[in-house]
């Protein structure tokens, strides 16, 4: 039985991600600074002992004959994601494995050191060469998945998404939101004008911000039994589907960015705890890749915790255990309904976000195909900063081309993610509405057991067995679809 | 160069090992209980990954060649050490292993839950069957090692170390106890009628505790750069030696159980962290043995801080982190110098933790040449707990031959390093004293310099190059011999 000789592989590899990602939630969370050294090699150590059992050559005569096995729909499923990420992972030559890693680890650390210093020429040789390596692998990539050189680079993140349709949503989107933006802006004035935001009155004890974030996180879902939240430098949502570790760090001057950071990451964490259990080992059992889990993030903070129900369930938690004497609901949508143009991603708002996604995913797509050379990415940049969100990059590379580590880690493909993960959260939240038209009233009155009861037949259950488009499409009954996210975004910030 | 074959097998093996490591860390602190089936199952695949990669038949190839190869000392050491642990993990067939495997499973299942019951008549057959098994292996390793078969299993725990010479210190030492014990009883009696035990005043709150273990911790040398402190049901020391996981439990009521433990697991966490950096991943350098190991931590327990002077140096501080008003350095001595007669080895002080330790190894040393019969151990224990410590165990198999894990779990052989530990500590700090006749002046005020570097010169920079009884004999001047634990126990209680 060839399918048995996978099974027993599958378990072999999944006990050494189980290490892997144990030893990476350690690191981040306990870990003395002098355990490093000695981390670090064990984990490469184990990454490439995981790498050779899993691309053995005699692995492809496994499948081909599993194939030809009398199988379950379950299994067969596990035997094709399996092949699928099989032949991602064995596509490339070691060799060029080898010299890739290498120019990733040389380009993220100049990353660190020069993108202080604004120091785009220092950089660019680098920055060329993983371009350069990039094109090279989207190439072969491209050859044998049968796909354009940058879709075979999405696939890696997205399994079966493709920019063809990536680029019509974005497109629409980017259209809406350039018109969008100023309106909101005037919107939000206007508000304020009205109703001025509130500064909340620190400091708010760490034990109590905790405390607060531990209830909101079991009163949407969390399974406390199978996981539990620490503190590290930077939040993520880690560990492994039986027991998952999620972060959060606290400043005491205010509670809300580490509050939303901890429901963004429990959305991460149900969708992990919710997976299936049979052959769990299997690839085919695992979340579907980065989209899908981001939609699952922003569904949970997105969606349900910055809606103005959720905050009159959670509103009266927050006193009880922050004070906030005099605090409104009102009071808190001022705080979680904020737009702001800005240079960086990762401080944007859900409005301007997905502009500053759109803007890589074009300059990424003529990166990989060559028609943009490295060296002109920060003048395309500009042009499209001045475009988009009307603010001019020129000479401030920190705050444009550099300051994201994606690129110089040699990730091409993997933006996109974050606002198709954006939209899909607010289409499937459209389908929840229609089906549950109490859904609001559940919310305000901290009732979740429908919504995740939904979430888990739709997505969570799907797994990897299906690629992201066609899970939306059984989900929600239809391709993705911008306007769900466009309508979403008008309701809210335009009122 | 087959040495490089060996060098990079042990880079395997370490990065596994400090993956097992740190999930066993993880798991024990950290871990909710959902997660513990997967977790067993990654663990389980993991060891036997480890044991496949380390007992590969071409591996005896690779020593042979590696031994005929120019090689520096530490190279030899090195080979050496690697060719006893691959001939020790060798020797039995996988078809006995796994049939002792289960076995042990079972009959530390069936102990769990008949011990509670004091039930020896249903826990019998298994441990029968254990008791048949480890027969069986020590023969086989006898045969192997060309060793006596309790030798054989001896040298599983404590490298080197054989039977007629543990046999020789223990009998000394069994005689002495027997009548050392009732005078130092009434020695204390006397004691406390002049100066009654004074009972402290709590609760005393976890992290004032906790504050002053780190405190003493790092008096004593312990390296917060390279190991922590935490939480766990059942203390250890565990990690890797460059990333130390200690533990401890708190109660409210007392401290001194939890502060006690704590400067126990430190010596163990001294000895992990002091070891050689050089060739750290192969056998040669890693600790050498329970024996030693427990030597290191009853020095830190038992020689330095059950010592007047040690209070004389941590009375102050614990009195400026818990109150203890009016607490002397008398008052903490009495509680830390007591003796006690009792069923129990895990409750037991120092000088009568030897007793419970040679009944053991008697009895023991006669089930693995089948002189004893299983089914008699319980008479056996009954007339020498009589003997020894005047207490009956007639009927009261839970308080006796039911009350450790070891012999469920199938380790004969282990029970006598605890002892040979407590007599090394005691015979090391003789040393001490003699090559610094200042080192209770040094303690006394909270140096503990030049101790360590005597301790890191003779026993920790060792690690596995030499044999236990080798290290002593260097490092002291002599073979093991009970007379400095004996003077130990005089000098500390007959007063």
């Amino acid at each position: 039985m060839s399918f048995a000789e996978l099974d027993h592989l599958c378990r072999r590899l999944e006990a050494l991600d189980h290490a892997q990602a144990m030893l990476g939630v350690d690191e981040a969370v306990n870990m003395p600074e002098g355990g490093g050294e000695k981390r670090a090699d064990a984990m490469s150590v184990i990454a490439s002992m995981a790498h050779e059992l899993a691309s053995a050559p005699h692995i492809a005569d496994w499948i081909a004959k599993a194939e030809g096995e009398e199988l379950d729909g379950a299994q067969r499923a596990a035997v094709a994601e399996f092949k699928r990420s099989y032949i991602n992972r064995t596509c490339l030559s070691s060799e060029f494995v080898g010299r890739q890693v290498n120019a990733r680890l040389r380009c993220e650390q100049l990353w660190r050191s020069l993108r202080a210093k604004n120091d785009w020429t220092d950089f660019l040789p680098s920055f060329e060469n993983i371009v350069s390596l990039a094109r090279e692998e989207a190439e072969r990539r491209a050859e044998v998945l049968k796909l354009s050189p940058y879709d075979a680079m999405v696939e890696q993140f997205d399994p079966g998404s493709r920019s063809a349709e990536i680029g019509r949503v974005f497109a629409d989107l980017k259209t809406f939101l350039k018109g969008f933006i100023p309106e909101a802006l005037e919107a939000q004035a206007r508000r304020r004008a009205k109703h001025p935001v509130k500064a909340f009155d620190g400091p708010f004890a760490i034990e109590k911000q905790k405390a607060l974030g531990l209830e909101l996180m079991k009163a949407v879902g969390f399974d406390f039994n199978h996981g539990r939240l620490d503190i590290s430098h930077h939040p993520f949502c880690g560990g492994v589907p039986t027991d998952v570790r999620m972060t959060t760090r606290y400043r005491t001057d205010e509670f809300l960015s580490s509050l939303m950071g901890i429901l963004h990451e429990t959305g991460h964490g149900l969708y992990e705890q919710n997976l299936p259990h049979d052959l769990s080992h299997w690839p085919s059992m695992k979340a579907r890749g980065m989209a899908a889990h981001e939609s699952q993030s922003l569904f949970q903070e997105m969606q349900l915790s910055r809606r103005p129900e959720f905050w009159e369930f959670a509103l009266p938690k927050a006193r009880e255990i922050l004070g906030l004497d005099g605090v409104t609901v009102a009071d808190m949508l001022a705080h979680v309904h904020r737009v702001e143009r800005g240079f960086i991603r990762v401080d944007a708002d859900e409005a301007t976000y997905p502009l500053h996604v759109i803007l890589r995913f074009e300059i990424e797509q003529e990166l990989i195909t060559g028609k943009l050379a490295a060296k002109d990415v920060p003048e395309l940049w500009n042009v499209k900063m001045q475009d988009y969100l009307g603010l001019s990059t020129a000479g401030n590379y920190k705050d444009g081309p550099m300051q994201d580590v994606h690129w110089p880690s040699g990730a091409f493909g993997y933006f996109p993610s974050y606002t198709l993960g954006a939209m899909m959260a607010a289409q499937q939240w459209a389908a929840v509405a229609r089906a549950l038209p109490d859904a609001p009233a559940q919310i305000a009155r901290g009732d979740f057991t429908g919504i995740n009861q939904w979430r888990k037949e739709h997505i969570w259950s799907k797994a990897s067995m299906l690629s992201t488009p066609e899970i939306m499409r059984q989900a929600t009954g239809e391709a993705l679809n911008a306007k769900y996210f466009e309508t979403h975004l008008k309701e809210r910030y335009l009122d």
